[in-house]
């Protein structure tokens, strides 16, 4: 096996904490509202939309749209219906205010001391950049599906983050924690390297994140993967 | 006129010095050649290398593969023709370890703090990440002609840069030592700052950089960017 010289990270819910950050921000601008339940309802809309470019039922589309559409689809549900353009645009553009997870930045910049990190997520360029702008994520490079125009997980996107820097798919590692983000990712010939986050949709709906002996490592958080890889 | 929010820059020429790390590199190596002819008879292959991609004549081809093409032609006129595989790899991957000019970092550090910094570059995505992180060059991200398939000055890569970031492309200035690159970026509606490099050829082959009325901005180098940008 040749040695690992790549890390790529999946974002939402691995390196950044979408349902607090959305949940805070709900909660600050609009109190009336069920912040959890419109975080994760916002989030269940995220794989159909992305299984609609998936599919070829329409055309290359950047994450920022299909959120837009998405949250469309959910503001009656919450009595946010009322929102002008303005409003809705700047809700929008939470998933460019995430923030970090506690060890995100601290481990990120461990990692980078020996190894090429990268984002590898759905999220379109310009949101990803934003985010690691306001966050402090010290990417080497933003990889993005949009690189691609394809969405996690076809192998293309795998692959593609592989063929940017001219090596195997085995020189590799992707960092997530989704199991089945993981597996697609196997299944391209990378690496994997699981990161728990138990509370990704929050403390009242704790994650299951039993180890998968399939993956080349188990972490708890990005200062525990450090120290597994010796950075 | 909105703010300018992003800065792109060119990089072969305006961010590092191609010229004197190719023959510093060359001279190390390969002490027989004239390393000055060498560099600049690489480079003079350049444009008409990504015309044939330009032109349709071939398809979208990542320049180090067309560096490749280029280095093989000149390599018999040099007396380099006994060089192996492993050894023409490694020298076709000198353009990922150009070094930046001497303000650059400094610079780049100091815009960065009021701007989006980004390459915009004829580069591909690996050339300018191992270049990033082997001279510290500090992206908020890493935007290539590869991001878009098409080659400067195609308008689809200054206009692909506003796109990625959702804004206008008054709101985005290109930064570059060519002013054919600038004039391209300007008809597209992007603001222009020319810095000066008029070594970019080597001490023997000083360059004009005398300033055109039309870019926004006319800099000695990016500290003086960033002096007259207010960072």
């Amino acid at each position: 096996m040749p040695p690992i010289s790549i890390l790529v990270f999946d974002i939402f819910g691995t390196v950044v904490d979408w349902h607090g950050s959305i949940v805070r921000e709900v909660q600050a601008v609009y109190p009336q509202v069920d912040a959890d339940a419109f975080a994760r309802a916002w989030r269940e809309r995220y794989q159909p939309a992305m299984q609609r470019v998936r599919s070829g039922e329409i055309g290359w589309t950047r994450l920022d749209e299909l959120h837009r559409g998405m949250l469309e689809d959910i503001l009656p549900r919450f009595g946010l219906e009322h929102l002008d353009e303005a409003e809705r645009a700047h809700l929008n553009r939470v998933w460019h205010r995430l923030n970090p997870w506690p060890d995100s930045v601290a481990g990120l910049a461990r990692l980078k001391s020996r190894f090429t990190i990268c984002s590898l997520s759905n999220g379109n360029i310009g949101l990803l950049t934003n985010m690691a702008k306001r966050g402090g994520l010290p990417w080497d490079c933003v990889l993005s599906a949009e690189v691609f125009h394809a969405y996690k997980p076809d192998p293309r996107v795998y692959l593609g983050a592989a063929g940017v820097f001219d090596v195997s798919p085995a020189e590799v590692m992707m960092v997530a924690a989704h199991q089945d983000d993981l597996a697609a990712a196997r299944d391209c010939g990378l690496a994997t390297a699981y990161i728990e986050r138990p509370m990704e949709f929050g403390a009242a709906h704790i994650k299951d994140v039993s180890p998968d002996p399939a993956n080349t490592y188990h972490a708890r958080d990005l200062l525990d993967l450090a120290n597994q890889l010796g950075c």
